[in-house]
């Protein structure tokens, strides 16, 4: 969908965690806290705090008050969304629930795009988060249990993210927007979750390219979401048998925002908060900066559930994306 | 939200199980299963199977096909919504996943009307489900556990509904949209829905009548998504309150779907389903008749998880609308 009235990024701020901190992006961030319970007393409300204090600080950045704000599209991975809803529950601001799992920073920031080219709000906010322990127990293991964990996995990145998006203003602005389809290629295994993503990622910047009539070498930075090391591999791969080559310009957030190797991470980061704080740090001050003029955004996301994959169901994959220029 | 290019609602299907077949409604219905498995193996597999059906069923209403479609908004109450992306992982559209709790249908149709009002798509559809097995299961205790279920509690319908919206064609048009804001007034019995909703209902339904400059009596029908007895109750006394009386046009679509004495359903029904489907069956049938000329639909949900109850949180309840016009 090309936008009659691009909206503008008029701010953007980011929240991270230990690891987060300690990574190659470490001063990519707005806040860290060392503290994985950020003052609470339970994972699932520190993902909350994550996601409320992340938009009190990119609401500061925009001199806005939450009163300002027309509608809010957020959500994340943990079941029923409650890291959104809880976060939310003392901002009186429509609220839209999302989920599209670590696609959501996509899937938002291309509804809030819709709703302000549309005329339907003037200011809008888009927002998610992950937490690497909410995620752990309730997609894998108990994190004291200390399961083994194989090389295809990713490490959920315990961060959040949030885009203030508005008609009028300054900042970069969202021109383009695609809604993707799902795209399920058959992967069972919930420990190779590039492999699942990779598919859709492909889908929709294909989609993209054609619609647009465009190719990689029009983007300065072509960035998906979190497919991580196998992931990103498997895009190369399916874009070189259609004769497309991605190049250097083709970065992976998952990649990004952890030292892979020096922190351990196996197959890079995941979880929405990995795009959401990769986006709404490094990627917008590298547009800020001037060093990115056209950024294309595509996080991915899989579809599946704990339930899912032990009724012996494949993944579903998704990417959501939008197209981000400067000027 | 006002519309300039108010959508038609060209074809709805909804699908229901043994239950609301034997309720009121039961004429009103597309399709009915007398197996709660709807020919799967699974009861998160049925609740697949029923948006897979229902979604074909509408299509088939509107003579059109999946290609036809620009976009689907869907959405559900299981873990990461497995119910609307297994559904939708062979049908090859755009869609965008949503959480909104029993609100659901309320999201999805204010989502579609924006996105076709706004020219982003010229077809699109809005789709939910819940299934008593299902959300029992994760919600409360196993069902073949036959626990003591409290005089407050709500039967959660197994049931589906599915809207095509179209920019050209005929059928009632939704001419305004409303978000909602969260709101949460402290409730924490997971036991008692229709309390910890009302307030949004509330606030939302409020909103509208300023913001339109309209009343209660401006309207055919308005009706609540599954509010359930104590809910009602609490909604007519709030606006009592504050002065104003819904009367007898105003109905709870979780108290038309059983027959709650005869049936033994305690406070009635809930679920995306039970809104979803008395829309998508009785109140667009009703419309369709001349019997119903402005329905206002709003479509209430709760956020919480199992988790947030667990961890002594209390309720946000969320309330969408929507104004469907004839003619």
């Amino acid at each position: 969908m090309r936008l009659d009235h691009p909206p503008h990024i008029i701010a953007h701020a980011n929240i991270g965690g230990r690891h987060e901190g300690a990574g190659p992006l470490g001063d990519c961030f707005d806040e860290l806290s060392r503290d994985s319970f950020f003052g609470e007393k339970t994972w699932e409300k520190a993902e909350s705090a994550m996601q409320k204090r992340v938009l009190a600080r990119a609401l500061e950045k925009a001199g806005l008050g939450p009163e300002d704000l027309d509608c809010i599209f957020a959500g994340d991975l943990l079941n029923q969304c409650i890291g959104s809803a809880f976060s939310l529950r003392d901002v009186p601001v429509p609220f839209f629930g999302l989920y599209g799992a670590c696609s959501t920073m996509g899937e938002g920031l291309v509804l809030a795009a819709l709703a302000l080219d549309g005329g339907f709000a003037a200011t809008a906010a888009a927002m998610t988060s992950s937490h690497f322990c909410t995620a752990e127990r309730q997609y894998r293991m108990p994190v004291p249990y200390g399961s083994q964990r194989p090389p295809t996995a990713q490490w959920t990145a315990t961060a959040a993210g949030c885009t203030i998006l508005s008609r009028a203003g300054r900042g970069p602005r969202i021109t383009h927007a695609a809604c993707g389809k799902i795209v399920d290629w058959g992967i069972t295994d919930a420990n190779n979750m590039g492999a699942a993503m990779a598919p859709a990622a492909f889908d929709t910047l294909s989609a993209f390219f054609k619609d647009t009539g465009t190719g990689p070498e029009d983007y300065d930075c072509i960035a998906t979401g979190d497919l991580g090391h196998l992931g990103r591999e498997i895009l190369v791969d399916l874009f070189a048998q259609s004769g497309v080559r991605l190049g250097e310009r083709y970065v992976d957030c998952g990649l990004l925002l952890f030292d892979r190797k020096g922190q351990d991470m196996h197959c890079g980061a995941s979880g929405c908060g990995c795009s959401a704080a990769v986006f709404n740090g490094y990627l917008l001050e590298q547009m800020e900066r001037g060093r990115i003029r056209r950024l294309l955004f595509a996080p991915t996301g899989a579809l599946l559930s704990p339930t899912s994959s032990l009724q012996g169901e494949s993944i579903p994959g998704i990417c959501h994306a939008v197209l981000v220029e400067n000027g």
